[in-house]
C-alpha cells in the first residue's frame, strides 16, 4: 500500500519539542526561527528528514509555516486548514490566518523590541528573505541565516532521501538529455548567460531523462545541477544513487558530492541565471553579483510534452481509466451503508496495482463522503474515514504514476438515490467542465483568460468554487506542474503539448461536495467548415476516459452541444476502456455510458 | 442634420500643404515634425480648429497620425485603415502599418545621420513624449517641443470651440458639483496630495456639472481645471462660455482666462497630480517636480453613475428604443433594393429627434449593408452608399445624446432572406451576447476576466471578431468612457453603477457583419434560492429595450436559458417601448417581440 491512513499528528508531542527548540534558540542568541513546510527543493511533498513543520508542531496541512518566538509560537495557515489545525496542534501553538496575517507584521506585533530571528537558508527562497527582509526594514527586528534549529534538537531525524535514480527511457521521453541539454544551452547562450542553476527536482530529473524515489508520490531524485550555455552540465547527486544512471549521463555530464554544490558554483562566472521563485536563500547569496534573475529554463520545455510523452500520457490514461472503471463498477455492486472510505481508497489502489506498469500513485488518493466531500484537499484517516451512506456523494480524486505519463482523475458519484441540490449543482459544475472541454481559443491566451468558461455556468446560480479550474501536469512527473495553469493568476500562455487538469467542483459545508477531472493537452487546432481559417487557434486532446455518473444529470438543463459532447464522450471511454475491463465491469460500463 | 455623409478627403489638396509644411520646417530650422489626431483634451473627436491631421492629409480615421520629414511623410495608420488611406491621400504621403512599425523605429530608420523633431507639447501626452523619447536616446535624433507648423501655414483655420457652457441639472446629475469637488478633495488630501489638474473634459464637466456642445456628438465644454484638496475649483475657460453657468459654479470655483493657465499652475505648491497618459507634455513640464502621477480622481467615480445618472439613463433609453423601433418598422415596410444606408441613418435621426429631448446623436451612425457591414468601424459616405439588397444583413450601430443619459445600439437586420452562414453566425454571436446579459460574477472581477463569456460561442466554431467586447458609456458625457471595459486589456474591477455595452459581433471580409449592442449597468446581485448566499457577486440590469431580428436565430442551437432569457427579453420590450411607438410600429413590434 503506498497510501497510509493513519493518523499521524500526535498534538502532545509538540509542547516537550517547542520547548527544546526554545532552550536551543537561548543557546544560539537567536530570538526566534522560521520552520517552512519546504525542503531545498520547494516541492509540494517533502522527504521525512524535512518533515519539520509536522514533528515539532503535528499540522500536517499542504501548506503553512511556524514562526518560534520566546513567547509565542505562530503557526500560519490558510482558510482550508482553520478546523483541521485544532485536532493536530497542542495550545502551546497559535494558529494564525494567513495570508491574512503576514509573517512580518506578526513578528513587528510580537517583537516590539526588536530581535534576531534565524532561518534555515537552504528552505527558504531568495524571493521570500528578499521580501521578508524589505517588510522588516526599519522596526529592528533582523533575520539571521544559521544551522537549522529543528535538525539540532531532532535526535532520531531520518537521513537524507537515498533511493536509486533510476534511467528514463528515451521510449518515454521522447528526447535525448544531449538534445535538451544542447537546446537548452543555447537558450542561455542567447540571453548572455554562461549557465544556470536547477533546483527543482523536476526539472532536474526532465532535463537528465533520470527519474527517482526520493519523495512520496513524486518519481523524482534529489538533487542541484548546474546546465551550462554549452550544453555541459554539473550534476550534485549522492554518489550511493547514481549506479544505474552513470553510462546514461556519460562524459557531458559531470557528478559531484552535493556538499560541493556551494564551492562549485561560487567559482561560477557569470552571468548565471536562477529563479528567484525556487532558489535558495544561500544559493543567491552564494552567486552574488555573478547570478541573474529568470525563468527556470527547463520549465517552460517541460511543460510542453513531445509526441512521445503525450502518447505515453495517453497509454497510461487507458490503463489508469481502466483501474478506476473496475472500482467504480465494484463500488455500485455495494448497497449504501456498506463501504467506508477508506476501503474505496485502498480497494482503487489495488486495481490500479493489478497493472504492472504502476510505479505509484501521483497523490494520496481523496476519497471523501457526504460531508467530508466539501473538505477540497480532504485526507481520509481512520479518524475520519466515514460510511458511505444512501444520499451521500463521494468525491474521488486519484491518479497514478506510470511509466509512460502521470494520471490525475476526480469523478463524483451518487451512493443511493441523490438529492435535488446535489444533482442541479453537478449538472452545473459538468456543464462548465465540458464547455471548457469543447473550447477552443485564440493562439496567446493564458489561463487567466479562460477560466471563466468553467465557471460561467455556477455563476448563473449564484454559485462558485475556491479553487483553481485547473494546474499543469508532468510526464512521469509531479501532478502538479508550472508555469501553465487554468487560473485567474496565470499569465502563461497556453501552448501545444501542455497538460492540464479541467477540474471545476462546487462543495456546500458540511453538507457535499462535487468535482469532475479530465486531463486534456493542448493541440493546435483546424478550422471546420464555415470556420476562420486565417484564426490560429488552439483546442483540446481528452486523455482521461472514465464514465461520469449520469445519475446526478438533469439533461434538461443542458444544451445540445453539451449533450452531444457528452454522448460522444461516452461513447469514446466504451470504445477504448471496454477491452480492457473484467467481464462484469465491462456490463457496468455499457450502462454507464449508454446516451443521455 | 447631425451627421455628414459628404466625402471630406480631398487628396489633391495634400501635396501643396505638405510643400507649405516643409518650407515652414525649413524656415525653423526642424528635420521633422509631428501631426497626431488628437487635441490637448486627448478625447475621441476634436473640434474643427484641431482636425490638422485631416487637413494636411486627408485621412479622417480615428486613430493615427502623420511625421513628416524631409524627404518622407508617413501616416500611420492601423489595420482598420489600410484600404480607406489609398483613396483619402495623395501618393506624398506613406502609409505606415502600425503599431507593427513604431514612430521610434520608422524616425531612426528614415533619418540616419539624427535631427530635430518638432512638436506641439500641448497635443502629446507627457507619457508619450517620455516613451518616445526613451526610445529615441543615444540614436541622435532630438525631439524638439514648437509652436504648431500646421497652425503656422492653416491661414483659414477656424478659431476655437465657443460653444456657450450650460448647467446639467442636479436633477440627472445626482450630486451637486460641491458634493462631488468635496469628496474628492478628500480623496486627494488622504493621498497626501495637494491639488489635481484635470485635462479631460468629460471628466471637467463630469466634476463641474456643466454641459457643452464644443465637440461633434460629445456635449462637453473644452476647459482646463485645477481641483484642490479643500474642495476648491479653478477652472480655465473662455469668458464668452461661461455666462449660463456663472452662478451654478458658486464662489468656490474660480475661473480664469485659459491664457493663464500654465502660469497659474506654475505657481502651485505640490505634490500635484497629473495622470500620464492623459496631460498635455507642456503641463508636466511646467509642473516639474511639484508634480506627481496618478490617475485622473474623476475618472473612477463618473463611471460610477449614482441612481439618478442609472435612472436617467434607463428613461434615455426607453426613448431612444421607441425611436430605434420606428426605424426598424419602417425599414421592414421597404422591399429589398430599394433603401439606402444613408436613407437608413437620416431615418433614423429624423426618428430620435422627434423627441424633442434629443440633444445629438452620440457618434455618427453606423449603417453598413453586405460587405460594408463587414467594415467594424463603417462611416457610410456619398462614395460608398449602398442599396440594401436581398440578402444582405445591415449592421446599424446608433446612439443618442439625452439630457439624462447616452445611448449606444447595434441591431444587425436581415434585408429579404438572409442566408445560412449568416444565420449561424448571428446565432453564436447573440449567444455570447445573451451568456454575459445573464452573468453574475464574483465581485472583484474585471472585464478581462469575463470577456471570454462573450466569445466563446463563436470560437467553438473557429471564429471570433476583433474588437474588444464592451467600452464604458458615460451619463450624457462621452460615448466611449473609461477606466472600464469589456476587454482582455482591462484590469480595472467592475463596480456597481458601471454602464458599458455588451457587444459582440463577427465579420466575413467582403461579405457581411454582425454585431448586436446592448448598454447594461453593474449592479450587486442576490442570492437566488440554493445560491451561495455567502458569496459577494454582481450582475448586470439591461437598459437597452429594441427587438433582436427572430429572422436570423436558430433557436434549436441554442440552450434553454438563453431561449428563455430572449423570450423574456422581448417580453419586456414590447411591455416598455410599446406603448411609446405608432400603431404602425406596435404591429411591427408585437410581430418582432413574439417568443421563438
Amino acid at each position: 500500500m503506498y497510501q497510509s491512513f493513519d493518523v499521524t499528528a500526535r498534538p502532545e508531542q509538540g509542547p516537550p519539542r517547542l520547548q527544546a527548540l526554545r532552550a536551543e534558540l537561548d543557546a544560539q542568541g537567536l530570538s526566534g526561527f522560521l520552520i517552512p513546510r519546504a525542503d531545498a527543493h520547494q516541492g509540494e511533498y517533502v522527504a521525512p528528514r524535512d518533515d519539520r513543520l509536522v514533528w515539532l508542531t503535528g499540522f500536517t496541512g499542504s501548506a503553512g509555516f511556524c514562526a518560534v518566538l520566546p513567547d509565542v509560537a505562530g503557526v500560519f495557515i490558510d482558510g482550508r486548514y482553520r478546523t483541521q489545525i485544532k485536532t493536530q496542534v497542542a495550545d502551546v501553538y497559535t494558529p494564525v490566518p494567513w495570508p491574512e496575517t503576514g509573517l512580518a507584521d506578526w513578528l513587528i506585533d510580537q517583537m516590539p523590541s526588536g530581535g534576531v530571528i534565524g532561518f534555515d537558508p537552504w528552505l527558504h527562497t531568495a524571493g521570500q528573505i528578499e521580501q521578508l527582509t524589505q517588510a522588516l526594514a526599519g522596526t529592528g527586528i533582523t533575520l539571521k541565516p544559521t544551522d537549522n534549529m529543528v535538525d539540532a534538537i531532532w535526535d532520531d531525524q531520518p537521513g537524507p532521501a537515498m533511493a536509486p535514480a533510476k534511467v528514463h527511457p528515451l521510449e518515454f521521453a521522447g528526447e535525448s538529455h544531449a538534445d535538451k541539454r544542447a537546446r537548452l544551452g543555447t537558450e542561455l547562450a542567447r540571453a548572455g548567460e554562461t549557465a544556470a542553476i536547477v533546483t527543482l527536482p523536476d526539472s532536474l530529473c526532465w532535463l537528465l531523462n533520470i527519474r527517482g524515489a526520493d519523495i512520496h508520490c513524486n518519481p523524482v531524485a534529489q538533487g542541484f545541477a548546474v546546465l551550462h550555455a554549452d550544453a555541459r552540465v554539473d550534476l550534485f547527486m549522492a554518489d550511493a544513487k547514481l549506479d544505474d544512471v552513470r553510462d546514461h549521463l556519460g562524459a557531458e555530464v559531470t557528478t559531484h558530492d552535493p556538499d560541493s554544490f556551494l564551492t562549485e558554483i561560487a567559482s561560477l562566472t557569470g552571468p548565471v541565471r536562477m529563479e528567484k521563485s525556487s532558489v535558495p536563500f544561500i544559493v543567491a547569496d552564494t552567486m552574488g553579483d555573478s547570478g541573474t534573475w529568470g525563468d527556470d529554463p527547463c520549465a517552460l520545455p517541460k511543460a510542453c510534452k513531445n509526441p512521445a510523452e503525450i502518447e505515453g500520457s495517453a497509454s497510461a490514461h487507458l490503463r489508469d481509466g481502466a483501474a478506476v472503471v473496475e472500482l467504480l463498477a465494484w463500488l455500485d455492486a455495494h448497497a449504501p451503508g456498506t463501504v467506508t472510505e477508506i476501503q474505496v481508497a485502498t480497494r482503487l489502489e489495488a486495481f490500479r496495482r493489478n497493472d504492472n506498469a504502476l510505479q505509484n500513485i501521483s497523490f494520496d488518493t481523496i476519497a471523501g463522503a457526504g460531508p467530508n466531500g466539501a473538505i477540497a484537499h480532504y485526507h481520509v484517516t481512520e479518524d475520519t474515514n466515514l460510511t458511505l451512506q444512501d444520499g451521500h456523494l463521494l468525491v474521488l480524486d486519484s491518479g497514478g504514476q506510470y511509466l509512460d505519463g502521470t494520471t490525475d482523475i476526480t469523478r463524483t458519484i451518487a451512493i443511493g438515490t441523490p438529492g435535488a441540490d446535489e444533482c442541479a449543482a453537478f449538472t452545473r459544475v459538468l456543464m462548465g467542465m465540458i464547455a471548457v472541454s469543447r473550447l477552443r481559443w485564440p493562439v496567446g491566451l493564458a489561463g487567466r483568460d479562460i477560466e471563466a468558461i468553467g465557471r460561467a455556468p455556477l455563476w448563473y446560480a449564484h454559485q462558485d468554487f475556491d479553487h483553481g479550474l485547473g494546474h499543469g501536469v508532468g510526464a512521469y512527473l509531479s501532478v502538479h506542474e508550472g508555469p501553465q495553469r487554468l487560473s485567474r493568476a496565470s499569465h502563461v500562455p497556453l501552448k501545444p503539448g501542455m497538460i492540464l487538469s479541467n477540474e471545476p467542483g462546487y462543495y456546500r459545508e458540511g453538507a457535499f461536495g462535487i468535482r469532475i477531472e479530465n486531463l486534456l493537452v493542448v493541440e493546435p487546432a483546424t478550422a471546420p467548415a464555415h470556420g476562420d481559417a486565417h484564426r490560429a487557434m488552439l483546442s483540446w486532446r481528452t486523455l482521461t476516459f472514465v464514465p461520469i455518473d449520469r445519475r446526478l444529470i438533469l439533461p434538461d438543463e443542458m444544451d445540445k452541444a453539451s449533450r452531444d459532447w457528452l454522448n460522444a464522450y461516452h461513447a469514446e471511454v466504451l470504445e477504448k476502456i471496454g477491452p480492457r475491463v473484467s467481464p462484469g465491469a465491462l456490463i457496468w460500463l455499457k450502462n454507464a455510458t449508454a446516451p443521455i
